[in-house]
C-alpha cells in the first residue's frame, strides 16, 4: 500500500498495547486507507515498550509514542480518588476507570499535535473503557473523530473470534506471543490490575490461585507482620516510613510504588465483585489494588481524627459517591467532573497527620494516628474521666430540645391507637 | 428508709448492669425518695445474671426484671442494619447502636406495665448512649420522667471519682466485684464490643493484645483457612453451611451465634477507629464486630449479582448513610426512623442466593456467589466472547448521545480560552 | 397491496395522532409490509377522536383503539406526582412525562392481546418523548420491537420537512387539516399543555399572546379573587370546595378537571422555561399546568402543618428529585421506578387536612389550613406568649452542646492564624 | 449603682433594638452588676436609629454602636443565597436567617474590640434566632460569654408577659411607645420582612390585608404591568435596566434595593406557610420577600440557558437543600457553611446572561432570556426542524443500551409471574 493510499483518509492515532488485537486493528486500519500512528501509555503496567515500539512499526505504524504517564497517573488522579475516598459500588477502588482520563488526554494531545483526524482503540463494544475513552476523546477535542473497529460491522464480522485474528496475523505478517492467552482478560496499571472475561463469567467460579499476579496468596505471605507509617498533608500522602527496613519515602511517584511492594509481598488489595457497567450490564471482576488499599484505609482512619463531622458527613455523601460514579462512567472530562474535583480539595484543609498501619496475611488494621497539628479531636474533651469546661447538664438540654418533635410524634401515634 | 417514703417520689426503673455505677445509683435513688426497680436486659452479653439479679434486690430493688432480648434484637435491628450496609462514617457498625431500640423499648413496656413514673440510666453526659435511651423513651412514652443521675450536679459532684462510689458503696454495703477494674470501658452485645475510654484516650496508643476479647488475634488464628456459605432470601440470611465440620443452621439467632463463632475463631471484625459523637466531641474507639463484618460483606457481594443498578445506588446513597446517622443518633423511634425502616425492604425483594466466603487470620474474601432465581446477571450478556442479542453499534448511539452534553461543553471552553 | 403482503412483516400498533405525520407514518408503515393498527389513548387533550377513527381506517388501518386513560393517569400518576412534589429542574412540573406512562402500558396491552409483533410511533429523533415510550415498551414487554420512523434514515431522508410529508399525502389520499400549522408544537393532556420548537427556539422570543391555549391571560382574568379549598388524605386530593358557586366535587377526576376550570379562568399555570433533554440538548419549553400547579402548591402548604420535619427533609431531598427525574427521563417501568413510587405513599400517611386558596390574575396564595386530625402542630406548644410544659433554659443546652463542634473549630481558626 | 458595681461582673455588648423588651433587658444587666454597651445593626429594616440610640445611652448604655451593615447582607449573604437557589422547606426563602451572620460577625468584632467579655441578645428561648446568633457567637470567639435574659429564669420569671416589663419600665424611667404593639412580631431586613406569633399562630387565620407591610395588596396593584431585565455574571445581579423608567442599576446594593422598589408595588413577594424551627417546633410565618422573589426567579431561569444540566442537578440536590439548612439553623460560621459557601461559586462561572421579567398584581413571569457568552444552548441543536450535526441513528443505540437493563428486568418480572 502507498503512503498517498494510506493518507488517503487521514491519520488515526491508535490506543496500541502490542496485543494481537491491537495489532490486527493497525493493520486493518492501514488496509482501510488511514495513516495510522501508535500510541502507548506507560501507566505502570508491566510490559516490554521497546519490544511493543518495534512491532507497532513492523506492522506499519508510520510513528509510534510512548508516554510515562505515571507520575500524572498519581498526582491527578489516585490522590484525589484517595481524598475522595472514591468508590464504586461500595467495594471497587477504581483501578481501570483512573487511568483512562491521564491516556485520554495524552492521547489526544498528540493527536492534535501529529495533525491527526482520528483516533481509534481496541476496545469492545460491551465495556466501560470504549465509554470512558470516547467520552473523554470527545470533551476535550470535540472535533476529532474516532474509530472503534470492534463496534463496526465489517471489522467484527470479519473477525468473530481468536481464530480469525490469529489468521489474520498470519497472512498480514503480524507476529503473535507464543504465550498461550489465558481465560481472562486483565487490565494493568500501577494502581491495580482488573481480571474478567473467560471463565470468570461464571460469578461461583473461585479464580484460581495462578491468576493473581500483583499480591502473594495471604496463605503464602510473611508469618509476622509488617508495619508502617503514612503521613498525610492536606489529605496528600506525603512521607511513608517503615523502621524495619528503614524506608522513608516522600516523593508521590515512589512512595506509591512502595506502598505497592509492601501491599503485595503481605497479600494486601485482593477484591472479587459482580459490579454494574455503565451500559447496564452486570459483569464480575476480580481486582487487585494493593498500595491504594492501604492508602485508602489510612486516608480515611485520619479524617475520622482531623474532620469535622459535618464535612466527613457531606463528603461521604455528596462527594464520594458522586465522585466515584464519575469516574466509573468515563466523566472525568465532563463539567460535573471538574466541578468534583475541585470540590474535593476543599475537604481536606485540615487532613494532616500520620496513621500506624499494620499489613498481616491479607489483613490491614490501623494501629494508632497522630497529627501535629491543632485538631478537632480533644482528648481532655473526649474523656470520660476529665470533665473539662463541659457540662453536664447542657446534655439534659440537647436531648429534651430533641425530643420535642419526638414527643409530640409520639403523643400523637398514641392518640391514633386510641382512635 | 420506709417503704413509705420509698414511695413519696414514684416509682423508677432502672437500666442496672450490676456493676459499682448502676449499684450506686440504685441505692442513691432510694435515697432520694423513690422505690426502684431494676431492669436488666440479656443482649447477648457475657454476664452473670442470676448474680446480678440477686445483688439489685440485696441492695435495695424491689423488684428485677431480666429481659431475654436476643432474638428481637437480631431479627428487627442486626439484619434491618445489615439489609440496609448501614455503617456509620465509613467503618463503624453500629454494635452499641443497634442494641439500643430493643433494650429502650422493653424497658418502657415494663415502666408502663409496672406502673412507673420514672426510668434511669447509668449512662454519663458525654456520650451517644443517654441520647440514644432518651430519646427513644421519650418518643414511645411521652409521658415519663427520665432520672439521668451522672447530668444531675448534687450526684455527679457527690462522685467525682470512682473511688468516691468505692467508699459510698462501702458505707451502703454494696458488694463490689473483686476483679481489677480495666483501663477501659466496654459494652457488649451479641453483635459486638466495643472498647472506649481510659488508656485509649491517647488515639495514637495501639491497644494492648489482651484487650481483645471477642475475636483471636488474627496472628494467633489458624493457619489454614475456613470456608462458609451464606444463603439470604429477600436481603436476610437464611441459612449458613460449613462442610467442614457439618454445620447447617436456619433459625437467625443460631446463625448469627454460629457466623460469631466462625469470625472469633479466625480473628475477623476488629477495628479502631476516632468516630463524631452525636453532641460534637470526638472519641476514639476499638470495636470487634464478628458475625455482622462476615454477614456484610457476603450481603454487599450478594447485591453485586442481584440487584439492579439504580436500585443499589439509591439504596447506597440515599438510605445507607441515612439509616446509619438514625441509629448512631438514637433516633430510631422517630418519624424519620419509621420511614426509613419500612424502605429497607422494599429494595431487598431480588436479594436472594448464596455466598461462598473465606476466612483466613484476620482477613475475609469472597470466593463465589450464586442466585437460584432469575436474576439481572446473564453470563451470556455478560460475556466478552458472546455476542447473545447485543448490537455493538448500539453502544455508538449510546455513546454518542453521551457526548452531544460534553462536545458542548469542549467547544465552550475552547471558545473561552481563544477569547 | 394485498392483505399478504401487509401481514409479511407482522402487525404494528402504532401511536397515531390524527395529524399529518403519523398519518404519513401509517400509510408507510402499509408500504413496508406491515398490517398497522392504530391506537390512540384520551389523556384529556382536546381531539375529535371520532374523526381520527375514520381518518386511521380511511388511510389503511386494519383496527383502531382509542382508549380512555385520563382516570388512571389521575389516580396513577398525576396525584403521586403532587405527593412527591415532584419536579424537573426546579420548574417543570413533569406535564408531558406523568402520561406517557399510562399511553405506553396500553399500548403494550393492546399490542400483546392483538398479537403484534411491533409498536411505534411518530416521535422524532432528538426528543425525551422516544426514550419515555421505548423504555416504557421494552421493560413491559422485551420483546416487542419498535419502529421508530423519525430515526429511520430511509424514512427521515424521504420526508426531510412538511412539504414532503404533505405531497405524499397528497400522492396517498391522506386528508389533511385545512387550519394553519402553527409554528410551534404542542402535546396536551388533562395535566397540561406544551409548547416547544419553531419560533420559541429563540429563547428570548417572548411567546405570542394567542399561543396560551388553556389559560386566560392574567390581564384578562377576573377582577376580583376566587377562592377554593381542598382537602387532602393521606397526600392525596379528596374534595374541592368553592362557596361561591355551591361546588363540592370528590371524584378524583372530577376534582381535577374542576381545578383546571378554576386556575384557567384566573390566569394560574403558565411557565416559560429552557431544560435539559435527557439526550443532552438544551430546550426551550412554555407550559400551562393549570390544576396542578394549584395542587401542587396547597399539597407543599398541608404538608408544613402536618408532616415531621425530618419525613418532610428527607422526602425532598431523597425523594422528590429523584422522583421528577426518573419521570422526565421516561423510567417509570423500571427498578427505580417502582421503588420510589412505593415510597411516596410511606411519607403520605399524616397529610390529611384542607388548604383555603385565593388565585387571581395570575397569582396564588394561601390564606390559611387546618387539619381535623391530631397533628404535629401544637399552637399552644409554638406560641411565643404560652410557655406550655417547655422549659426556655432547655435551650441553653441544646446551643451549648451543638456549640461544642463549632468552638473548637472556631479556637482551631484562631490558632492557625497566629501560626 | 456605682460604675464600679457595673464593671464587677465584666462588659456586655447587647443586640439592642430600641423596643421594650431590650430596653428592659439593658436595665435589668445593668442591675444585675454589668456595664452595658448598646448594639444595633441597620440592615435595611425601618427604624429611627437616632431615636434609639439616644434612648439607650438614656437608659443607661455606656457606648452605643450602629453599623451600617446593608451592603454586605446583600454582597455577603443576600447573593450567595441567591446564587445557590437556596431556600428552606420548598418555599421559606431564608430572609431571617441571611442577616444573622453579618449582624453576630459585627457585634463579636466589637465585643472584641471594646474588650467586653459578655454579648447579649432579646430572643425568646423557643425561637431559631437564638440559635443562629449564638451558634455565630461561639464559632467566631469560642471564649465569649452569652446571656440569654429570656433563658434565664430569674429574668423569665419577673417578666412573665408584657405587663410586668411595662410596669419594669415605668419604675425604672425607661420611655415607651405611644403605637399600641401589634398583635404579632416582625423582623425586617432589606431582603425581607417576617409576621409571626399573636393571631398568626392559629394558621388558619387569615393575615389581616394591613399587616402586610413590604408590599402593596395585588389587588390594589398597577392594571399593567412592569417590565424589567436583569443581568447575571457569575451568577450574581450586575444590573437591572426598566426602559419604562429608564431605570440602569449595577451597584449590588442600589440594585437590590431597586428590585424591592418594583416587586413592592407590584405586589410580588408574599408568603403564609407553616415551618419547622430548628428546636422542633412548627410555626406559622408570614413573609414578604420583594426584590428577592425576582431576583430568585430569574436566576434561575437564566441557569436554564447556560448551567450544564448534571451541574445544576448537582448543585439542586447537593447544595441547595444542605446551603439552605445551614443558613436556616445558624451554621453559617461552622464547618460545613465555610464549606458550601466556597461550593457555591464553583457552580456560577458560566451563569452570564440577562432575564426579562414581568410583574403584575402578585405575579411574576419570564418573558425571554439571552447570553452574550457561548454557552450550552444551541438553537440549531435544540431545533425540531434542523438537523445539525445530530444523527437520529444515534438515538436508537442510546435507548437501546439504556433499555438493556429494563429489559432483564422486565424479563425477570415476567418469570417471576410465571412461577
Amino acid at each position: 500500500m502507498s503512503a498517498a493510499a494510506a493518507n488517503s483518509k487521514g491519520k488515526v492515532l491508535l490506543a496500541y498495547s502490542g496485543g494481537l488485537d491491537t495489532s490486527c486493528i493497525l493493520v486493518w486500519l492501514i488496509e482501510q486507507g488511514y495513516e495510522v500512528l501508535a500510541y502507548m501509555a506507560n501507566v505502570g503496567q508491566e510490559e516490554d515498550f521497546d519490544a511493543a515500539r518495534e512491532k507497532a512499526l513492523k506492522v506499519g505504524a508510520s510513528k509510534v509514542f510512548i508516554e510515562d504517564l505515571r507520575r500524572e497517573l498519581v498526582e491527578e488522579l489516585v490522590i484525589p480518588t484517595i481524598q475522595a475516598n472514591a468508590v464504586y459500588e461500595t467495594v471497587y477502588l477504581l483501578g481501570t476507570s483512573v487511568a483512562r482520563p491521564v491516556i485520554a488526554r495524552s492521547q489526544v494531545a498528540i493527536a492534535q499535535r501529529e495533525g491527526c483526524t482520528h483516533v481509534s482503540h481496541g476496545c469492545t463494544g460491551k465495556g466501560n473503557d470504549q465509554v470512558r475513552f470516547e467520552l473523554a476523546y470527545y470533551a476535550l477535542d470535540p472535533k476529532l473523530k474516532v474509530i472503534a473497529p470492534w463496534r463496526i460491522p465489517e471489522f467484527y464480522h470479519r473477525f468473530p473470534g481468536r481464530n480469525a485474528l490469529l489468521a489474520y496475523a498470519a497472512e498480514k505478517c503480524i507476529p503473535v506471543s507464543q504465550t498461550p492467552s489465558k481465560p481472562w482478560s486483565t487490565d494493568e496499571n500501577l494502581f491495580h490490575i482488573s481480571y474478567e472475561a473467560g471463565i470468570l463469567e461464571d460469578p461461583n467460579v473461585t479464580p484460581p490461585a495462578d491468576m493473581w499476579k500483583l499480591t502473594v496468596d495471604p496463605e503464602d505471605a510473611p508469618n509476622t507482620p509488617e508495619r508502617i507509617t503514612i503521613t498525610f498533608k492536606a489529605g496528600k500522602p506525603v512521607r511513608v516510613t517503615n523502621e524495619a527496613d528503614s524506608t522513608d519515602v516522600s516523593d508521590p511517584l515512589e512512595l506509591f510504588l512502595y506502598l505497592n511492594a509492601v501491599a503485595r509481598r503481605n497479600g494486601v488489595g485482593r477484591i472479587d465483585i459482580v459490579e454494574n457497567r455503565f451500559i447496564g450490564i452486570k459483569s464480575r471482576g476480580c481486582y487487585e489494588t494493593p498500595g491504594g488499599t492501604v492508602l485508602r484505609a489510612a486516608h480515611i482512619d485520619l479524617e475520622g481524627l482531623v474532620l469535622d463531622r459535618e464535612v466527613r458527613a457531606y463528603r461521604d455523601e455528596h462527594i464520594t459517591p458522586v465522585f466515584g460514579k464519575i469516574l466509573y462512567n468515563g466523566l472525568y472530562f465532563s463539567p460535573e467532573g471538574d466541578l468534583i474535583t475541585k470540590m474535593v480539595p476543599l475537604t481536606q484543609a485540615n487532613v494532616n497527620g500520620s496513621v500506624r498501619v499494620k499489613l498481616y496475611k491479607g489483613s490491614l488494621s490501623v494501629e494508632g494516628r497522630w497529627s501535629e497539628s491543632e485538631t478537632l479531636y480533644d482528648m481532655e474533651q473526649s474523656s470520660m474521666d476529665v470533665q473539662g469546661d463541659f457540662e453536664p447538664t447542657d446534655s439534659d438540654g440537647f436531648i429534651k430540645i430533641q425530643s420535642i418533635r419526638l414527643k409530640k410524634w409520639g403523643a400523637t401515634l398514641q392518640q391514633q391507637k386510641k382512635n
